[in-house]
C-alpha cells in the first residue's frame, strides 16, 4: 500500500523512536530503521536525509505536545483558579502526553544530547521555557499566599523530573492507569508545596 | 608515574564514566577511553577486557554506593523515628551520592540498559531492592498513622525519579550547594505524604 509523504514521514518517526528508545540514538543506524519498516534504504533517503533529522522531528514534535497540553490545561481553569488547581492541571497534562506515546516522549527526555549544537540549543531553549510556565505558577502562587514559602525553581525541577521518569517507567497496560497516576502525582505534587488543606 | 592496579583501574572507570555520560555509551568507544587516558590501547586492555566490563564496573560502584548510603542513614536513626524521619534520611543520603559524583551516578541512572541480559537483570534486581526499601518506609509510614493513605510503590517511584533527576541537573558549583538541594527535596518528599504538622 501507497503511503502518502506526511503519512510516512509518520511511520519513519514512529519506528525511529521505537528504536532510538530500545537501543539509544547512537547505536541505532538508518539501516536500522529501514529494516525495521521493511524498505530498502534508497526508498528511506527520499524520506530521511539524515538520523539526526529524524531525530530532530521526534523531538520536535514531543515539545509540541508537551507545550500545547500545557497551555490548552491552564487556559481552560477559571481565571480565579488557585495555584493548587494550576499545579494540578500541568502534572495531569505532562502525564497525558507521556502516556499517549511513552517511548517518543522518552526519547526527547534522553536523547536530545545527540542532536546537534544548534538544534540543542534550540530545544534546551523551548525546554527553559516549559519548565519556567511551572516555576511561575509557583511563584505566583507563593506571593499569592497559596503556597508555602519555598525556591520555584527547585520545586519546578523537583515536580518535572518526577514526571518526566514516568517516560522510562510507565507503559501501557501496567497496574495502574495513566488517569490513577496523574491524580496521584498531582496529589503529591500539591501537597510537596502546601499546607493539607482539611 | 606508574599506578597500581586497582588505582588505574579506578582511573579508567572515572575517565569512561565521563565520556559515557558526555557522549553516551554506545558512541564511547574503548579507543576514546584510552585516548582520554593518554594510554596506548594495548596498555588499556591490561586493564580492561571490554568496554562493557567498565560499563559494569561504574554501574556495580555506584550501586553499592547507593545502597550503603542508604542503610547507614536509616541504621543510624533511632528505633522510634517516625516515617518522616525515615523518608528525609533515604533523601539526604542519596542526594548525598549523587552529588559526590554526578557523572558516575548519571551513568548508573541512564546506561544500564546497554549491560548484557544477565548483568541487566542483575541490576535491575538491586534497583528493584532499593527502592522497596523507600517503599517499605513509605508502607510501614502508613500503618503506623504518620503517612496519609496512598499507593506505597507510586510514591516511592515519585521521590526516587525526582532524587535521579538531580544526576541530570545537579553540578557543583551550581546556584544551591547539594546540601540546600537535599534540604528542599526532603521537604517535598516528607509533605508530598504527610499533614503538615504546623
Amino acid at each position: 500500500m501507497a503511503l502518502d509523504a506526511p503519512t510516512r514521514r509518520r511511520a519513519i518517526e514512529q519506528v525511529a523512536s521505537g528504536l532510538f528508545h530500545d537501543r539509544g540514538y547512537a547505536a541505532t543506524s538508518v539501516r536500522d530503521i529501514a529494516a525495521a519498516l521493511d524498505i530498502r534504504g534508497p526508498s528511506l533517503y527520499a524520506h530521511v536525509t539524515s538520523k539526526e533529522d529524524v531525530l530532530w522531528a521526534i523531538v520536535e514534535r514531543s515539545a509540541d505536545d508537551f507545550e500545547r497540553a500545557a497551555e490548552e490545561a491552564l487556559a481552560r481553569l477559571p481565571a480565579a483558579a488557585g495555584a493548587a488547581e494550576r499545579i494540578g492541571a500541568f502534572v495531569r497534562a505532562h502525564v497525558a502526553v507521556i502516556a499517549a506515546d511513552p517511548e517518543l516522549a522518552s526519547v526527547f527526555v534522553h536523547e536530545w544530547r545527540h542532536l546537534s549544537p544548534d538544534r540543542r540549543s534550540r530545544i534546551l531553549g523551548r525546554r527553559d521555557a516549559y519548565e519556567a510556565r511551572l516555576r511561575d505558577v509557583v511563584a505566583r502562587g507563593m506571593a499569592e499566599g497559596d503556597l508555602l514559602p519555598t525556591d520555584p525553581a527547585v520545586a519546578a525541577t523537583f515536580i518535572l523530573t518526577a514526571l518526566n521518569g514516568l517516560a522510562t517507567w510507565y507503559r501501557p497496560g501496567g497496574r495502574l492507569a495513566a488517569d490513577r497516576i496523574a491524580e496521584h502525582y498531582a496529589t503529591f505534587a500539591v501537597r510537596a508545596l502546601t499546607e493539607d488543606s482539611r
